[in-house]
Formats: C-alpha cells, sequence, structure tokens
C-alpha cells in the first residue's frame, strides 16, 4: 500500500471512513511492513465535531473541513459520505485532483454514483467506485475499527473503459485491510444489494416505526387504564424474542438509508413487490390456520442460513451479555 | 433448588430443554452449593435420537420416550415442547401427576395454554405456566447451553387462583438459572410477545422466503443468460449487508413456529395490518422520492435501540469473525 499510495484523502470520518483508517494503520504495523514508509492519511470532514474527534484519536495526519484543501495532493481520493452528497463534494474537488488519482468511494449504490460523480470529474483521473459490504448500526468517527472490513467483501465496479492497472492498486487496497475482492458492474451490484440489504433495511424500518408508535399508543392508554396495560418498556424488556435484532438494523444512519432508497429506488420497489405477495401469502395461511403452509414456508427458510455460513459470513451473534451497545 | 425440587421432569429435549439441564447443573457446580444435594432430572423426548444424544451428553439422570413413565416422581414438571404438542401431552401425564406437583411450560404463548393444557391437569396439581423469553436459532439438545436465560426475562402467567407458595417457587427456580422474572396475565403476555417475537419472526421468514425463492428464479435465469446474471450465491456472498440478520431468525425451528401462529392468531394479524399501512407509506415515500418522509422515520427508530441498550437486552453482535455458527 505505501508503495501504491503515498497520498490518501478519506472524505467522511463516520463509521466506514474511520474504519478505513483504523485498518490501514493496522496494516502497517505488521511486523513484515515496518519498513516500508507510510502513506500519509489526509482527512476531510465537513463536521468540525468528527473533525476534532478524528484529530484527537489520531486516525490521520492530516484535518480538513473543505474537500478542495485535502484533495490536491492525493493519489487515492475515497468518497465515505453518504452517497446523496456526493455531486457537491464532485463540484469542490473536481478542480484539485491531480493526474493518475483514483476516485473511489464506499456508497451503498452504485450505478448513482456514476451518473452524479462521473460527470464532474476530470478526464485525467481513474474513477474506480467500490462499496464495502460491511458495517454496524454505530455511526461516527468513534463507530470505527480496524477489522471492519475482515472477511467482507468489497464490491468494486469499475466504468467499461478503466485501466487495468489502477483497478489492481485499488483491489489491493482493500485486500490489505482485510477483504475479499469481487468485481462485477454497477447495474448488478445494485439488483444485488437491493435484495441483500437494502429490503432488509426497509422492512426493519418498518417493523420498528410499527412498534415505536405501538408504544406511544400504548403509553397513553396505561395512563387511562393501568390495569393489564401494555407500555413501552414491556417492548424494550422483552426484545429478545426476535425485535432487538431489527432494531439493530433499523438503529443504522438516517441520512445514508434515506440516500441509498433515493439512489436504488427501481430495484427496491421492484422487490417490495414480491415481499409483499409473499406476505399476503402468509397473512391469509395464519388467517385460515394453514399450519401445514406456515411449516412448509418455515423449514424452506433454513436453507439460506445453512449457506450463508458456509460462506462464512453469518456474523456471531452472543446472547448473554452486551459489551460494545 | 435443592430443598424446593426433589425430582425434576423436562418434557422435550430441545434447545430449551438442554438449556435448562444445562444451567441447572451450573447452578450446582456453584461452590456455595455443593453441600446440597442436588434435583434428580428425569429427561422425556419422543424422538429416540434426541434421548440419546442427551444421555450421551448427560443432560439428566433418567431418560424415557413415554412422558407418562417420566412424571409420576416429579415435584416440577415443565414441557420444552411445541406448544401444538401440548393437548396430547396433557392427556398422556395427567394420570400420573402426583400431588402438589408444579406443571409449568416454557412455551411462547399462553392463552392457548390454559386452553389446551390446564383442563385435563388433575385438581391436586399446580398449573403455572411460564415463558423464558430467550432463545438462538439453533435446535435440538445438543444446541443448548447453560448461559441461555442469564439476564433474559423469565415471564411467569399464573392462573387467578393460583398457591403464592408454588408461584414463589417456581419464581425462585429461574432466578437460580440465572433469569429475571416477570408475573403478569396470559392474555398480556400473548399481546407483548406478538409485537415483541411473533410479528419480527414473521417478517424475517417472509423476506428470507422472498430471496429464496429469487435465488432460485435467478439461478434459472443464470443458465440462459450468464451474463451478468445473478444468482444464490451472490445473495449469500453478501448477506451481510444486513441480510444475514433475517436469516438467523428465520432459521428458527419450524414446528415451534407454525404453533405460535396458530395459538396467536389474533394478535399476530392486529399488528400485521398496522405493519403492512407503515409498509404502505414507506413505499409510498421511495416512489414519490419523498427524502424527507423517509429521513424522518428513520431517526425515530433509533430511540428505541437505545432503550433496549438500556435494559441490557440488546445482546452483542460480533461482525468479524464466527464461532458458534
Amino acid at each position: 500500500m505505501s508503495a501504491d499510495f503515498k497520498n490518501i484523502a478519506i472524505i467522511g470520518c463516520g463509521l466506514i471512513g474511520s474504519s478505513i483508517c483504523h485498518a490501514i494503520k493496522r496494516y502497517y504495523l505488521q511486523p513484515n511492513n515496518q519498513q516500508l514508509p507510510t502513506a500519509r492519511l489526509h482527512i476531510i470532514d465537513h463536521n468540525p465535531e468528527y473533525l476534532r474527534i478524528a484529530q484527537e484519536a489520531n486516525l490521520g495526519d492530516e484535518y480538513y473541513a473543505n474537500p478542495a484543501d485535502g484533495v490536491p495532493q492525493a493519489d487515492l481520493i475515497i468518497l465515505a459520505s453518504p452517497v446523496g452528497s456526493y455531486q457537491a463534494i464532485g463540484k469542490q474537488i473536481a478542480p484539485y485532483i491531480k493526474a493518475d488519482c483514483i476516485v473511489s468511494d464506499v456508497g451503498s449504490t452504485k450505478t448513482s454514483v456514476f451518473k452524479d460523480l462521473a460527470p464532474l470529474l476530470p478526464e485525467h483521473c481513474h474513477f474506480i467506485p467500490a462499496h464495502p459490504v460491511a458495517g454496524t448500526e454505530n455511526s461516527g468517527p468513534t463507530a470505527g475499527f480496524a477489522s471492519l472490513f475482515d472477511n467482507r467483501y468489497v464490491i468494486i465496479t469499475p466504468p467499461a473503459q478503466h485501466s487495468p492497472e489502477k483497478l489492481h492498486l485499488l483491489t489491493r487496497f482493500w485486500q490489505n485491510l482485510g477483504a475479499h475482492t469481487e468485481i462485477m458492474s454497477a447495474e448488478r451490484h445494485d439488483k444485488i444489494l437491493a435484495i441483500t440489504s437494502h429490503l432488509p433495511h426497509l422492512i426493519a424500518y418498518t417493523i420498528v416505526g410499527t412498534t415505536e408508535k405501538l408504544g406511544h399508543d400504548l403509553h397513553q392508554q396505561a395512563q387511562t387504564n393501568a390495569q393489564d396495560s401494555i407500555d413501552s418498556r414491556d417492548i424494550t424488556r422483552f426484545a429478545a424474542g426476535g425485535f432487538r435484532d431489527f432494531t439493530r438494523i433499523a438503529a443504522s444512519d438516517p441520512i445514508m438509508w434515506r440516500d441509498v432508497f433515493l439512489n436504488n429506488q427501481e430495484a427496491v420497489l421492484e422487490l417490495l413487490e414480491k415481499f409483499q405477495n409473499d406476505l399476503d401469502y402468509l397473512t391469509n395461511a395464519i388467517k385460515q390456520k394453514d399450519g401445514a403452509s406456515l411449516q412448509e414456508w418455515f423449514t424452506k427458510t433454513r436453507a439460506i442460513r445453512r449457506a450463508i455460513i458456509a460462506e462464512k459470513q453469518a456474523g456471531h451473534f452472543i446472547a448473554t451479555e452486551e459489551k460494545k451497545d
């Protein structure tokens, strides 16, 4: 990495941006890399609080509020802010990007990046979008950690015309941070992620919102009828029955996710229709007390879990004691 | 516990039944309990394979295929099988239950237990249903572990007429296994659990089923059109974006969950209607590219996560490496 990039600019120091910083530092701390000159890390964030925290945690070497100030030396620029901000950032940085620089990102939607960012960039740079399929429900510069990308996939979506050498550099960059890499088209990425990430988040946001409103309603009822009433504390105390896993997903960054749904609208709506049909089917099975159909459905869904475990992408949930929460 | 119960019969040695056995053993292993005579543990399972595994793992003291054989000595009987099996088991054990015995269970629905089981039991026993709000996606006698109930809630739903002394014994039993206890009516339990457990499971089953069918469809398309096609392996490899958490929930025991939905139909259908309305609202917001409404919704859902963390019911998800999976 050190030989590959002398100056790396990270625009946006949230969960992903700060994790990249940690993972780069971890890479240089490997014993066999002690001799290598390290890359200079330029951290850019428009939020002064985030910038202060990043600086105090010594996440980088230089700190800037304005993207235009942070990118001129960079031979790798990574946008790590919500995809809705790319157009504005693109306009700010375009005049300052040096020749042969790789401009990449970490956004969850990829066709939108080609539409919003690519046209703004100078021809002398190399535009190669990417998306690390990794994250937690925590946000901000204190949420990052070095192992976030370990054993996770980073999907790289180069334009049809690209430099194989630069693509190779970006691939090696992510592999050095612990990730597997996969190259595909932006269109294919957006269809896959609609299934594995965007629809699940929307559903989690929906159910947690439904419950949150219910908590309010029940709380108001409880004021008038104390006997056997349910309040929002009942919901939080007994959340271990399944609900808590949804709340984790639905605690993800609201602006990032707003932008995801605005930028992958078509694929998400298409899936929502299929989900809706299946929900109708199961609702009817419950209405008709059709136990056989329910059991058949619940049996099929086990297979996909086994496949995810086989791919080592399952994660591990500790049911007993909380540490990071 | 030893002074409280001399013989405990566990009917059904799955995740919960085997975890109770482990937790009882752990309780006796505490240094300050070394002097106490231990309770004899009678394990009953109609599945010979489960019984063999339980015996090889030395989970109890006596093993029976027939519930009628296992309960005559018991002063505490716990049904730990799917709630749909209670009626048949109740008929089998009723003639053999000794006077003053506590008959309890661990089922996820509680009004159904009063309907299906209570009328079958002799008057000389004490019927006190319970539900440990704890679990994992794994099933069977190898899935259990001693700490499953630590810091989790066990909801106890005694009948209006009950022995305070026996209720106290059952409460202490669960507290000795590491749990908090909470006493409420069966009706209230079923309403709360519909929110915190039954609806989340149904939604997880739905979305994983939707995706599983999609994987099949895409796989068939991939045969004819290799270019840029998506197959089911894409879904499993990139599941870390949110989908994997649903697959964990949707890998839960199919028969147990079939019985839950058949036995808490009304509360679940009522909630499904609210969920449906909210899903329509968010779908429309995406259709109309209404970013403000999306962001507002996604911001509210964060609050409930914080409340669950405050109650220490959040669990802890390790994003990096899998151990138990």
